[in-house]
Parts: structure tokens; sequence; C-alpha cells
């Protein structure tokens, strides 16, 4: 997929409250590209994104094209974006009390488009390339007893209705992913205590 | 370059105080692989680094093997790891007054190995393969402004003696990168004011 370069640094609405799409402004040169991912002056002070402090970095790496993973909630916000390859993602809104609780958003996500994922939105993507390196930052540890409170749904869900570009039982796809229950049967994320 | 999965997470001293190779651990499974690429709890914790926070997170891809940048020593530290590919990487100690101003760490770094560069430590890479992408976190906002506060030395300067994988006259380079001064004509950079 050809990247474009020099795109303004924006962001785009995507019909789920707090769920935002950002261009990123990508430098090609003869080397390759350079992108600031993350830029907290811009991204937090122009665009108005949270003003969060990320305590992780991650990397998922996916060998093949089709390598799909989700629909997870997590109690954490994420900013995440492409290394390299690309994906199709899809979010589904699960949290409790939320006017659009169950609405899914699309899009395709390259280097040069990164997406935040507020707290309890289901985050869920598929590799569209071999070797696509999906990363992102969250600003609260993960730990394996914490999985208990995430909230799953199913990527198959037929109410939910997305259309992933490469048929799901011709994807990688983690035992875990496999079984997670459909919309109706999912208990929605509650807001956090403060 | 075959990836070293599961290894403990842990520390290993340079030769040049305050720059720090981590060892990550890398999980493998059906669909590629996973990594925490910095966990503050863990890094800032456990492991000693120190506990800044992050403002910038900042990718750069090398289409071809050979790629070189550097050699750069800015006012800001760096987490360097590496999303997919792998590097050769350079570091000198540029700091005014450091009783090893002068001296030069390199290994290969691929994404299941990590470093820390301290303020003041000129940093540089060589791709090891095509389609190399490289991510760092720095605690400080670049700007174009501040670059003349940075300190260069060249990537190919005798002294440094830096044995490259690929000869430099085959690398992509940056125009900029091609001149930057010898060591004994840098500027060494003083410690930040406070
Ligand atoms: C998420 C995570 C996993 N791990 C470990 C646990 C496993 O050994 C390995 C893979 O974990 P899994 O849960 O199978 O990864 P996964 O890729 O299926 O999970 C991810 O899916 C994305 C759609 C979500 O947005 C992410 O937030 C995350 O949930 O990595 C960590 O060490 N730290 C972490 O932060
Ligand atoms: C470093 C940087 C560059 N840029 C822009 C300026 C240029 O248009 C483009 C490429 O910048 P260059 O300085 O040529 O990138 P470069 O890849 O030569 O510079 C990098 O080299 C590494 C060895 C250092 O460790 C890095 O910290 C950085 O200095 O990206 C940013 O927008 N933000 C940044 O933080």
């Amino acid at each position: 997929m050809a990247l474009e370069y020099e795109k303004q640094l924006a962001t785009h609405e995507t019909g789920i409250p707090g769920l935002v799409v950002v261009d990123l402004s990508v430098h090609g040169d003869n080397r390759g590209w350079f992108k600031e991912n993350w830029q907290r002056a811009k991204m937090a002070g122009e665009l108005g994104l949270p003003d969060l402090r990320w305590v992780q970095n991650n990397i998922s790496f996916n060998v093949e094209r089709g390598a799909t993973r989700g629909i997870h909630a997590e109690p954490w916000n994420k900013f995440i974006s492409i290394a390299t390859g690309s994906v199709f993602g899809a979010w589904v809104d699960l949290r409790a009390g939320s006017p659009t609780f169950g609405r899914v958003y699309t899009c395709v996500l390259d280097s040069s488009k990164a997406i935040f994922v507020p707290r309890g939105v289901g985050n869920s993507y598929q590799a569209l390339e071999d070797g696509t390196a999906y990363t992102y930052l969250v600003d609260a540890h993960w730990s394996l007893e914490l999985k208990k409170t995430y909230t799953f749904v199913n990527l198959a869900d037929p109410d939910l209705a997305i259309e992933w570009p490469i048929p799901l039982d011709q994807c990688e796809i983690s035992e875990a992913d496999k079984n997670h229950p459909m919309l109706e049967d999912v208990v929605p994320m509650q807001p956090k205590r403060t």
C-alpha cells in the first residue's frame, strides 16, 4: 500500500465518542521515512487528545497477512499506530451506559494514520500485509490478573457484522479470541471508579 | 536474523556510564509475536532505568539494508528499540567533562534488544535488513530550532574507527550526516542547566 507523505496533522471523528482517528505527518527521503508517532505538545495540546502519561509501549508483530486479534476492551486508554504494513481495524463501543453501546467503527490504518481508543471501547485488527508491526501506547500497566476485568466480544458476531477483508476461517487467530461471547451476552465495561 | 524468544528482562553495562542495553522478553505464537517495548514499573522500577515521562514516540523506517543515520547527540534521553528488522548501532560519549568522552560502544539490536541512551551520548545506526523499523521514546520535544544545540560527529571518523558492517560509501546517508565534524573538532555537549 502506498504511504501518503506530509499529511497535515489532524483528527477525525468516528461516530463513537472519544474514539478519534489521527492523520500523522510522515516525512519521506532517500533512506525511507521518519514520523512522530506521538508528540505530546501537538497531540494533547493542539489536537486536544487527552494528555495522558503513557506507561507502556507495546508492539505486536504479524508474520502473515490475515492474522486477526480482538475484540478486547481493556481498562485503559490506547494510542495505536503502525510501524510498518497496514491493518483493517474494527472498534466497538462496549461502555456501560454509553448512548452508542454496540456501535462499530472500521477503517484501514497504515503508518500515516493512528487512532486514540478510549477505555471501554473494544479494539481489534486484521493485518493486511505480511510483516505488519502494530505499536501502541497505554496509560496503565497490563497484568495477567487484570485480564479478568476486560470486556471481550466475538470477532465473528453477526450482530456486529464486521466485514473483515480476509475471511476469518482463513486467518491466524488465538484460541482465546475464537471463544469470546456475542454482543448480546457481553457484560459492558463499567466506568472507572474515582 | 532469528529472534530469541522469552529472554529474561535484564540490563547490561556498556562501558559508557548511563548507556544501558536491555534484553526484552518477546512472546512468540501462531500469529507472530508480542512484546512490551517499554513498561514503566518493570523498567524504571525493577531494572532501575530513569523514570522519565516520554513525550515523543518516533519511528524511522529504512527501505534498504545499509541506510545509516547519525551520529547525533541530542539534549534529551532516548529509549530505542526495533519494531522489525535489525540494526548495527554505534554510540559515542560526547558529554563535556565525561571521563569516557570519545569512547565508542557498538552492538546489534533486533526486536529483543533495546538501549537507553542518555542525553549527550551520540546515537547512530545502520539498518542490517531491508524494511527495518526503528522506534524510540524521548523525554523532551524535538524542534528544528533545537537542532543548533545538538552535538554531531562524523560516522566515518577514523579516530572513532567504527566497523560498519556495510561500507558507508555503499549506504544511503542524508546530506547532513555526510558533513559532520570529526571528534577532534566537536564541541562537547554541556550538562543540562538546572
Ligand atoms: C497485552 C499484553 C500481553 N502480554 C503477553 C501475554 C502473552 O504472552 C502475549 C500475547 O498476549 P495476548 O493477550 O494474546 O495478545 P493480543 O495481541 O491478543 O492482545 C492485544 O490485542 C489487541 C487487539 C489489543 O488491543 C491489545 O491491547 C491486546 O489485548 O503477550 C504482555 O506481556 N503484556 C501485555 O501488555
Ligand atoms: C528527529 C525528528 C525529525 N523530524 C523531521 C525532520 C525531517 O523532516 C525528518 C527527518 O529528520 P532527520 O533529522 O533527517 O532524521 P534522522 O533519522 O537523521 O535523525 C535521527 O537520527 C537518529 C540517529 C537519532 O538518534 C534521532 O534522534 C534523530 O536525530 O523528520 C521531526 O519531525 N521530528 C523529530 O523528532
